[in-house]
């Protein structure tokens, strides 16, 4: 691992780092914020995934997680949303390729020789994380916005042991019938839908709960709904009483501004639960 | 209106009262629990209409609600559940008849005669309310539990000008396709199915929305969940982006401890919206 920067934020630190992923055969870049707190020993740690088009910079500067990470002394990681670099496929749309990982294993080509980002949040990244910083890695939980609500699902579902409290801003909730899903699940995955279910939020809810309570915040205004698909999940956590906090919120759209007005709660949320 | 009793309780006064219903057509018994605010003029008024069974003394003596009330400044008024009284028709099932109105106007022999409770919660109650306790009739809210979360999502929806503000408590969401519900709407309003898609919550949020946002609580260990149907209405709420909260509780039945363990989320909400 090799630090590119460190800053001082709210009494923590804020680092920016990259290292070689195997998972993903290619350098990687992420950013970490430690809490003051962890300069007295391990903090618990939030896994923040982000969407489309972002790197691990977006939320990192603009969802004002820092202050309240401090205030409430959990370390909030942010990794970033695909493989990078030449070499590494890419597509023209800002829905496919580099930007768009999708937190899948991709089993096609050309994707499959970089596109292992679900092997890389599950596994890899946590591991490198707990070595390189004062973080206790038993107590993480997981939550991302719009693609990286979907990831945070889709990965805590399957991983309850490993994130072990979970909440999603504006996710992709039902990708497996969204065009925000069909065509990148298609692309990495193969036509065979039977592979798609595993990574779809609501279909996962629908046949296996999850042991801790969720928190979902949406936007009322988000100008993606129909392609988010809120709905499913919010029938699929409710139809099979998973405890949940569900919040439409008026007038939000899907943009960090969003994000940035509800992160306090989900900090809490984790901290509390972690 | 007769007082037939009245009970200082945290610092303002606990009614019981009857009066003769014209809705209904017989004599109705109600409690009203005015806050030590309404001393020094009106105050706002939340109605919370009760379940299946019950009469206005339930809530009154086990919601835990006044102590809430006095902080947060606003009545609380619980109507009975039915008309009563001898030469009101009745049946010998919990679920029709007296303690059982549905919140609906019954069309149908022999219930027309009495069973008039959606008049009477809409129209003839508020009025006497208003006329003989200091409450602000312009600023009501209305909540219930079970059957009167029904009640209170139905009327809401219907007459927002009047119902300024919404919450329910595991309601029956969707009686149109529940046993809770099917029953009672062809008793009261006949067969025709198309009568009964006016007081169907789901149906209702289906096709129209609610100027503010609402808050639903629900018991994720709730006995009834297959008769309240409740992921029928997160579905609808979410589908139209309507503001809301949905919470799923974990390990809470249909009780009224699940109602008292939640209560000071739903004084608190009504507060502050009106």
């Amino acid at each position: 691992m090799q630090v590119i920067s460190e800053n001082r934020a709210f009494g923590g630190k804020q680092f920016v780092a990259k290292h070689l992923s195997d998972a993903c055969n290619c350098e990687m870049t992420f950013a970490v914020y430690l809490p003051p707190q962890a300069e007295d020993g391990p903090v618990p740690v939030l896994y923040y995934l982000s969407g489309l088009t972002c790197t691990h910079e977006n939320a990192m500067t603009k969802a004002s997680a820092q202050a309240w990470a401090a205030e409430y002394g959990i370390a909030v990681v942010f990794p970033d949303t695909s493989p990078r670099g030449e070499g590494v496929a890419n597509d023209e749309a800002y829905d496919l390729g580099q930007g768009a990982g999708f937190y899948v294993n991709a089993t096609e080509a050309p994707w499959a020789a970089h596109f292992k980002m679900w092997d890389y949040i599950a596994e890899e990244f946590p591991a490198l994380i707990d070595a390189e910083f004062p973080i206790n890695g038993t107590r993480a939980g997981i939550t991302g916005h719009s693609m990286g609500g979907h990831g945070a699902l889709t990965l805590a579902l399957t991983y309850p042991d490993q994130f072990k409290s979970l909440s999603a801003l504006a996710p992709i909730a039902n990708p497996t019938q969204s065009d925000w899903g069909k065509k990148q699940l298609a692309a990495y995955l193969g036509p065979d839908q039977g592979q798609w279910a595993a990574h779809d939020a609501s279909l996962l809810m629908a046949t296996q709960g999850y042991p801790s309570d969720i928190l979902i915040d949406q936007g009322g205004a988000d100008q993606f709904l129909e392609l988010l698909r809120p709905a499913s999940l919010a029938h699929a956590m409710t139809e099979r009483a998973q405890p949940h906090v569900m919040r439409m919120h008026e007038g939000y759209d899907h943009s960090y501004f969003f994000v940035a007005s509800v992160i306090e709660d989900h900090i809490r949320w984790h901290a509390e639960r972690l």
